[in-house]
């Protein structure tokens, strides 16, 4: 190695040793007589001293020509620090330098390699290698490979087997789109990139593998919103012989796992809430748990008194918010222009609160008497000082505009704290669910969800009702995970194919190898995938998974690091039999 | 779970208890009174027993209708077992079974599903599921999860961390041909699918991550040769400020880790061969150093005695194999007869022997008496009993054949046995070699290897001749993987890109963002990368990378299981806004 140590390794007891550190110079401090420089690696920082004599000294007018970002090679002795720094872990020392070689020269960064950097954005991801030498971005890639590690040690202690499954695989038409890969010598044919290898792990089951697990390259060539990436990494498992519960306890374990070893926080045990009772009470399928703040439905108190908009929906529900009965009409109309905003399509907000001078009084005083009024509040069980926020419309879309809106409360009173965990597994979700696009049932999860056995007779009578054995993990309002016992007979999953639309030679074409695999012995199984980038983030406290990726495309798909994707030859598209056609 | 214990646990220990088991139904004995059962999953085989009374008997013959494949649910109590089987760890014991339920039928597979099937290469694969059931084909995927596990284990003990470079990259017209990938998002645009994250690691290391690793997925779109996959998995290695020196101890550690760790087997120190001793010796830059039988030059002795053949002959070279001097004229006419079938473009064999009585002859005594024959023997040390073997022609061609027939030789004398391992490092591979192909000069390695310095002088005048600080990892013959330090600087990086042929414009428009990251602060580096599937057959004894892949394509780059890859819909393809040409 072309040093003896590294510039986080070096202490006191070091002190009166020779060492040679490699490094970057991170920042130059001259005092004419004394010149020291801050030599930067992976593992910390060292200061180099270069001061006394006069031999030293022209060593020291070589050094000052040293900019930010030169690599060099530093030879000396340790030497105990006048001022001790203690941000830094070798801050009770320095080098006292003898000689150095340049290694390489640096042109002045285009922005500053610090925490609180000058670097936009763009300017970050062109140079994501400069952006990347930032302790706070390096740190977020480590955190990172913390959590790589111990989920291998989790699984590994539980008997799991680590199988690579095929990135080229068959393209399937359901469900999102894949990104394909012509095949040049099976020409006018195409593989896909995985979206989860879902099949594969299956067929690890049926093949008697038991308990599977994988860190997983996944693919989806969906449009970019802003928290997607085109490939994203999946914790992906699978097992057999196994009930839902089985499966639940397996990943909750994973998890407590991760966070006691990664965090050093203990999780407590996570609760389960159905799916209805999500939508019911917190208006979304990913409730952010952290704070109540739970729905209450208002329609007995509410209909019937004359207010056209109330008694024409379908919905009205509203939750309260606690001490925000102080809040003025700006701050109100703010919460109106947010639903309005987002677009979220639902009748005008209406407000009731209860002061700490104990008034009932609402924003449709003219439908509504104080003492209604009270009898709402007093049902969501509001404290003097709290506000109620009642929204009304179609149940779905009253639903879902009030749970952003609970959100956005709950961010402003701080109940939404990063270094606050409150995990929790969304169960039995539905098995189809309506698309008006299409005009017809879709599978909610995927299509080789296991039915709960009893609702199996509404198949046919009541679609939306079926009920699956699906579950999801939720972490603080954001989907980590989710998962399903799997059907392993072919009746069944042909009867499934059936419902979702696919006649019988689609399914045996497209489906055929599965539907005879589980003609061979195959076990029940079940298992989970979660998204590992959306848990490094959730680990690492920032909000895009962008930050936790080591190189990251942005919202059009694009690398402009190495400036990908890109145009390729005339010639390399004949020999993949494809020609372009300009886009209408 | 739906079990209690799996069928690989229970000892005489738990003899007494009531348990439950799941599995599949390996066979069954039936003795009219008996019924045995051996039940099977991934962690062994129990031995199920169903005898005794009359209710019992009712049980009996219930489980006489399961088939082979048959998925159950079995509960009962753990019986001390008559006659002990010791082939199975569980071999003390049997489960009386008390009830049981069949959790899946099977028909009956389409081959045995026992270490010696009746299944054909091409049925197995189609049924690859049913496949991977067979001890054998599982314990070989076990095999390679213990290799993952052991080479993660080793980087981590040496603070390596763990980086996912992208797979959707962009592609790079220089090397072996990518597969690509549309962009929908960016119409007649292409990524590519990563022959290696050569350049992402490069970028971790101006980055200042130090030391890097990932196992992980390459493709490269082929031709596909008898043991090729379209993708493949590489152990991939960066690190900073090290010499050549410093990456093959840390490689060697892990090659030596492993060998201990997987295999119980203390690996001797690797030794280094240059690649022109290599060339010169074996005739290959891969050398089988399981044996000896290395090349004897013999121009000088053989030239000027009127033997054409020889006298215009570039090269005469031969090796002398042990104890081969009773080969029988078919002997010898099979080894001509195989040089011929290889087409491997030489001059006919010649050869010369020792008998154990101590008579010199060769095929050529019309030219050469028996004392100038001696001479050649004596010169390649032959014993009494060793025949001396003998190829003339192009130094090149001359070498590679008579080192494809060492190798015939040595598998004949048994040398190359599957349970002997010998590691080489073949160091100081050429930077270039001439293509005849497009009649200039390639990169033997890749384009960002960096040439010895001493040798930049011939950069000019002899580029044949510049050596590379580069290496490879050969094991049995076998190149298990290969890496060098690379160029850090701009101007080299440059100039090598220039002698390869490259404009400034298309370097620039390739590899811009690389050269301008070595103009921030790139330090010195270097690293390997080690061909996983082929590390995994090489512990496995098998002779095909398929063999420990868990789905691998066939030689057409086709998964017959999932008959993949497969046409997609003009709808996806106008997406993708591309169309299809019928290829000539």
């Amino acid at each position: 190695m072309l040093r003896t140590h590294t510039c986080g390794e070096l202490r006191r007891a070091h002190i009166g040793q020779s060492v040679t550190l490699t490094g970057w110079v991170q920042r130059s401090r001259d005092r004419g007589g004394v010149l020291w420089i801050d030599l930067r690696d992976r593992y910390g920082i060292t200061q180099l001293v270069f001061n006394g004599s006069k031999t030293e000294s022209a060593l020291r007018e070589q050094a000052r020509s040293l900019g930010r970002e030169f690599v060099i090679q530093a030879s000396g002795v340790v030497v105990e620090r006048g001022g001790k720094n203690e941000k830094h872990s070798t801050g009770d020392i320095e080098i006292k330098v003898e000689n150095f070689t340049v290694l390489n020269s640096s042109k002045t960064p285009p922005f500053t390699i610090e925490d609180n950097t000058d670097g936009g954005i763009e300017l970050r991801m062109k140079y994501r290698y400069l952006d990347l030498r930032r302790s706070l971005v390096r740190d977020r890639l480590l955190l990172r490979n913390q959590l790589t590690r111990q989920t291998r040690a989790y699984f590994e202690s539980h008997n799991f087997i680590e199988v690579e499954t095929p990135a080229l695989i068959r393209s399937t038409p359901e469900g999102a789109r894949d990104f394909v890969v012509p095949s040049r010598i099976n020409p006018g044919e195409f593989y896909a990139l995985p979206q989860s290898p879902q099949l594969f792990k299956q067929l690890l089951m049926v093949a008697g593998f038991d308990c599977y697990f994988q860190i997983v390259k996944c693919f989806r060539d969906e449009d970019l919103r802003a928290d997607r990436q085109p490939e994203f990494t999946q914790i992906d498992c699978e097992m057999a012989f196994v009930t839902q519960e089985d499966v639940l306890a397996m990943f909750e374990g994973l998890i407590r796992h991760l966070f006691t070893t990664v965090k050093n926080k203990e999780l407590p045990e996570i609760p389960r809430m159905t799916y209805s009772d999500a939508m019911r009470l917190y208006g979304t399928d990913k409730p952010d748990i952290r704070f109540s703040m739970q729905f209450v439905e208002l329609n007995e108190e509410v209909k019937g008194r004359g207010f056209r908009v109330f008694d024409e929906a379908e919905l009205v529900v509203g939750f309260c918010a606690p001490g925000c009965a102080t809040f003025n009409r700006s701050q109100l109309d703010k919460l109106a222009a947010f639903l309005k905003k987002h677009e979220i399509g639902v009748h005008g907000l209406v407000w009731a609160h209860y002061t700490m001078d104990g008034v009932w009084k609402s924003s449709v005083d003219k439908f509504y008497p104080e003492d209604t009024v009270k009898t709402w509040l007093e049902k969501c069980g509001a404290n003097p000082g709290d506000l109620l926020l009642i929204l009304s419309g179609t149940a779905d879309k009253t639903r879902k505009a009030l749970g952003e809106l609970r959100l956005l409360i709950g961010e402003q009173l701080g109940f939404r704290d990063k270094n606050t965990f409150s995990a929790l597994w969304v169960v039995d979700f539905p098995l189809l669910e309506w698309s008006e696009e299409t005009g017809r049932y879709l599978a909610m999860h995927h299509p080789f969800t296991l039915p709960k056995r009893e609702d199996l007779p509404m198949l046919d009578t009541d679609p939306g009702k079926v009920r699956a054995n699906a579950y999801d993990l939720v972490i603080n309002g954001t989907e980590i995970g989710g998962g399903s016992l799997r059907i392993h007979d072919r009746q069944t999953q042909e009867l499934i194919f059936k419902r979702l639309g696919l006649t019988e030679e689609e399914a045996q074409k497209q489906f055929g190898f599965l539907l005879e695999a589980f003609e061979y012995g195959a076990p029940p199984h079940g298992g989970i995938a979660l998204g590992f980038d959306r848990l490094c983030s959730l680990f690492a406290g920032v909000d895009s998974i962008r930050d936790v990726i080591a190189f990251p495309k942005n919202n059009s798909g694009r690398d402009t690091m190495t400036d990908s994707p890109s145009t390729i030859s005339d010639e390399r598209l004949a020999e993949l039999a494809i020609s372009l056609v300009p886009k209408r």
